[in-house]
């Protein structure tokens, strides 16, 4: 079964876009830590990181660099922290958290963000990501 | 002023080394998430890791990666995660924890380690990398 990621990047579940290329897939959190939250994401369905190749690998860690430098274009913060945890969702993704405190990685403590201000963050990543 | 880490790789001060190549140093954490909590950091000291250049921002995930799959050959865990956050050593330094929960990663769980076990996990990574 696909999982929510490929149905995301599918687009039979909607999100908010940061950035995409031929092999990976970035785009908000739902359920941010800080607010510029991204997950970025391979198309390619793997369950856990280190089982991609290096390759795949390598070329994931390059795209989720560029869109920290992004991030960090556009939110304000003190830098851009990155995690792989995968828990939950058996498909690889990369968050990168906008930080201030060390509060904001540890994925307790949530930020409220609304629709309009959503869509407002994707855009200016967006914008800045395609001015690499 | 030379970072703690610094200081580390270059022997003022001990450490559990579990891995070196020319530009890179990784060894335990001394306050571990979970048993086998290790540091990879480039010798290079810069703070953050988006201002490494791409080429040694790479070749530090490369290194990473090595270190990852050795700790996953020797260390009992779900999986091994990632996390780079800086917001305490100024010198950049990428976590890699083996996880069996997500408390593993919010860096507010501990675990005790003795010297003897310290030495013994260190060891095993170390033999695992080697022989990569």
């Amino acid at each position: 079964m696909a999982s929510i990621f490929t149905k995301i990047i599918q687009g039979e579940i909607p999100c908010y876009k940061v950035a995409e290329t031929d092999s990976f897939f970035a785009f908000l959190d739902i359920n941010p830590n800080a607010k510029g939250h991204t997950l970025c994401v391979p198309k390619n369905e793997v369950d856990k990181i280190f089982d991609l190749s290096e390759t795949e690998y390598l070329a994931l860690m390059q795209f989720s660099r560029n869109v920290a430098l992004a991030i960090e274009k556009v939110i304000p913060c003190e830098r851009v922290g990155m995690a792989v945890v995968g828990l939950e969702v058996p498909h690889v993704h990369v968050h990168l958290v906008p930080l201030n405190t060390l509060n904001d990685i540890t994925f307790l403590n949530k930020t409220k963000v609304t629709p309009e201000e959503f869509e407002m963050i994707a855009s200016k990543i967006n914008a800045a990501f395609t001015a690499l």
